[in-house]
């Protein structure tokens, strides 16, 4: 087992040589230095460059013998033949861990194949461990913002810890979350793993307090029996979520062509997978979906919905939905009905979905979603038609045919309900500590700034849906991962008495 | 047979009478007539309301008698009781067709129902064709923009009809299509269906020559057999896309509850619409996807997809999925394969997908498609990874710690180059009459303006999709109607001999 100095060094360095600096936008020795020096890491930082010179407006240096002080981390992106050569500099400058950003190698045929050989010989007689190579390189958010990678997008520190066998879906799921203001801990692209492997970086965020929740890319693992006992380990105590990459036949083949890596039969892997507990994500899109809602809504306790909505048809596709997936919505008693009879409109469907048929006030939906949690035995809720107000008041303001100022007035008090709606469905989260999941389907999903009602649920920690397929299906997956959890944890603790 | 010069009177009124404007935000006739003025609907507009007075700086008519002017067509909103009345004013005034928003009729249960037959007895007694109660209203593009309708996204002309029994999801479907670009020729929100059915609509939009692709929001139909053959006839013309509620034990209670409609077996229900060719979406988003890639894309020849890539992971996913749904993804000849060598760099993958490892030049994209297109007998192509150019460009320009005079000209380069890529590919498509789908699914989908792809190739009435699962999702089932389609036409052929 890599051992856990040699991760600091490569998460935490307090310094880095980036060896094959350039002042060419076109080479990544002068993007991945540019992403390095723009996310402000708070470490030293020594551009190796053998013409010298400065750019980015700091000194080249010509050779890392010339930096003598002492280095954690190395980035190299020299000419695929000279990075054994770079290693051995490495080396004899103490550095532990390289991230090889160079491609070129098994990735390409037998020849490359030697070369990589090479690169994996010097590294192991000298003592570096290295990333890749052929990877698009490191993100750590901790201690300090540490962006060593292609990915031009710039990340935040979050609790996302990201895993994957190719850079560009590296890219397309971070690019997500960061799209969704999801912010990350540690992100590797294991490239060709010629020396760390998938595996190993899982050791490592296992006990990553950082992280807590763990998304991964895989196309093929070659330690299979220590790669699922480490995700068994690791989903007991945060969920990790699997995008399997190579689950067809010319899939598989382009996995291997890509990757090296034989990818198997998919079938096996997915039985081996839900008994390991790993959620298995069926897009890139249901990852970010999933993770969102780990990480901005409480533990979903059990499989009974409650489908609050604005109109009927959205409700009963949700309804639909649920049922596929494998939750219940279940009925609500004569009570309950009663009790929200005292305070909604004659005409609202009296059944679960509650469709409230374009409420009048806010207070009718969050009095109906306090009341269902409270008192109807429900385990989450799934909100239905948020956005609708703002919207419209947002196009009252913007009609050539109204007068501005006299919808001044009824805009700004339909914008402010609907903003005091958001605040209240947040405190309600907490307060009850149930899942309350924010479906925005309309436009108002892309207003601009403080009238974004998307973007004031991110601001205060809870992602919201722009369908409800995508809620329902991330909650049931996450419901599924907590109840086998919960199952588990119980059996330990039966075995143990 | 609902009769033709009916549905002029529906779809292309030269006159209207809004019965129920208000002066009040809060009401829908204030906002429903505001969509109607707001679309510079070109007919005659009577605005009436039994205060009279003035708003929108139009006179408000106290009567229908006071307007004393030929009228085709009547929005009512006014309160249920006064919805009879209103409907013999109607006749009185000529009028044959009557949008009747009004709400608390049979969905309420018995007593709504009472007046609901009321309502319809009134109606069918004096010879006026009814759409609703409970409608969310209809949308019309043609001969000018008629807007009378709840959703307060303004709406483009176009080729696609919406027929919705449920008016939220008719705004969740036209608000999707809205900011994908796509314009709408009809829309009807069917409401409580008590005069005129979904199987009315279909009729007057199977020879609607507006009318290029019809999505269908059904809950439950009262005229299976009428409605089946109805579907069959259009579909052997043009595309209907359908997404069925009420497909669960509690989503069919619930559609009971929302329009009274019988939900019935699904599977039957699935199992006939397939002999019909319709194609079935599984959720709203898919259902746009569709829609676009039939309004975007010549038709589709065959299952033989060339999937293009710039990085190795979104190829193997797309290849796994194509699989998945039924298309090919058969490999490349030596031939081929020569051909490419001559161009692209030693590294790219020499198999189906291509992935060109981060192309150095648009032209080495743009030789790969059309060789692939021209010599590989492929039916259509899948291209990943528009947008990463544009994206890395503007980050460099937005950073703070580049030297913007220096990176301008990198910058302008990088993103004219893919503005030409873009308008090339458009070119492709029509010059090869062969699908090619954009996949673009970075942050670049959000840059403004110029520099969005997704609005660049919008503009050229391509479709973007920002996965390839949508991409791909899309593709199979706009294949599998044109397959059928093709067989259909063959077997009639055949039969015709």
């Amino acid at each position: 087992m890599t051992s856990r100095s040699f991760f600091t060094s490569l998460f935490e360095p307090r310094a880095i040589a980036f060896i094959g600096a350039s002042n060419n936008p076109a080479k990544w020795g002068f993007n991945i230095l540019h992403h390095l020096i723009r996310g402000q890491y708070a470490g030293r930082l020594y551009p190796i460059n053998a013409q010298g010179g400065a750019w980015f407006g700091r000194k080249m240096f010509k050779s890392l013998a010339e930096v003598s002080k002492p280095l954690d981390l190395a980035v190299i992106v020299v000419p695929k033949e000279k990075v054994p050569d770079a290693i051995r500099e490495c080396s004899r400058a103490g550095i532990a861990a390289a991230v090889v950003i160079t491609a070129g190698f098994g990735e390409t045929g037998p020849e490359g194949k030697i070369l990589e050989q090479e690169v994996l010989r010097v590294a192991r007689s000298c003592g570096v461990r290295i990333v890749g190579p052929n990877t698009m390189g490191i993100y750590s958010a901790y201690p300090s913002n540490l962006q060593a990678i292609m990915t031009s997008t710039q990340f935040k520190p979050g609790a996302v810890a990201v895993v994957s066998q190719s850079g560009n879906l590296g890219t397309s799921i971070t690019d997500r979350l960061v799209r969704r203001e999801i912010g990350l801990s540690r992100l590797v692209s294991s490239g060709n793993e010629a020396d760390l492997t998938v595996e190993d970086y899982l050791d490592y965020l296992e006990t990553d307090e950082k992280t807590k929740v763990i998304c991964l890319y895989v196309e093929g693992v070659r330690q299979g029996h220590r790669f699922m006992e480490t995700l068994r380990r690791i989903s007991s105590v945060k969920p990790v979520i699997l995008l399997k990459g190579g689950t067809g036949v010319v899939g598989a083949g382009a996995a291997m062509s890509h990757t090296g890596a034989l990818a198997g039969s998919f079938a096996v892997f997915r039985a081996v997978c839900r008994q390991a507990n790993i959620i298995m994500a069926d897009t890139i899109d249901e990852m970010v979906d999933i993770t969102g809602l780990f990480l901005s809504q409480p533990e979903i306790a059990g499989n009974r919905i409650g489908i609050v909505t604005q109109g009927g048809g959205l409700g009963v596709l949700s309804a639909d939905l649920c049922e596929a997936v494998g939750l219940e919505t279940p009925q609500l008693s004569d009570h309950i009905v009663a009790m929200l009879d005292a305070f909604l409109p004659p005409f609202w469907s009296r059944r679960n979905p509650v469709d409230l048929v374009a409420p009048g006030r806010v207070s009718m939906i969050t009095d109906s979603t306090a009341a269902l949690l409270a008192h109807a035995d429900l385990d989450a809720i799934v909100l239905l038609g948020m956005g609708y107000m703002t919207s419209r008041a947002t196009r009252w303001l913007a009609s050539p045919v109204l007068p501005r100022e006299a919808m001044a007035g009824p805009a700004q008090k339909m914008i402010e309900g609907e903003m005091e709606l958001v605040d209240l469905i947040v405190r309600q989260i907490r307060e009850f500590n149930k899942p309350i999941i924010p479906v925005v389907d309309v436009v108002g999903f892309d207003e601009p700034g403080d009238l974004n009602i998307v973007r004031r649920l991110d601001a205060q920690g809870v992602m919201a849906y722009s369908s409800p397929d995508q809620a329902i299906r991330a909650l049931a997956k996450a419901r599924k991962y907590y109840s086998r959890r919960q199952a588990e944890n119980q059996s330990i603790r039966k075995g143990g008495t």
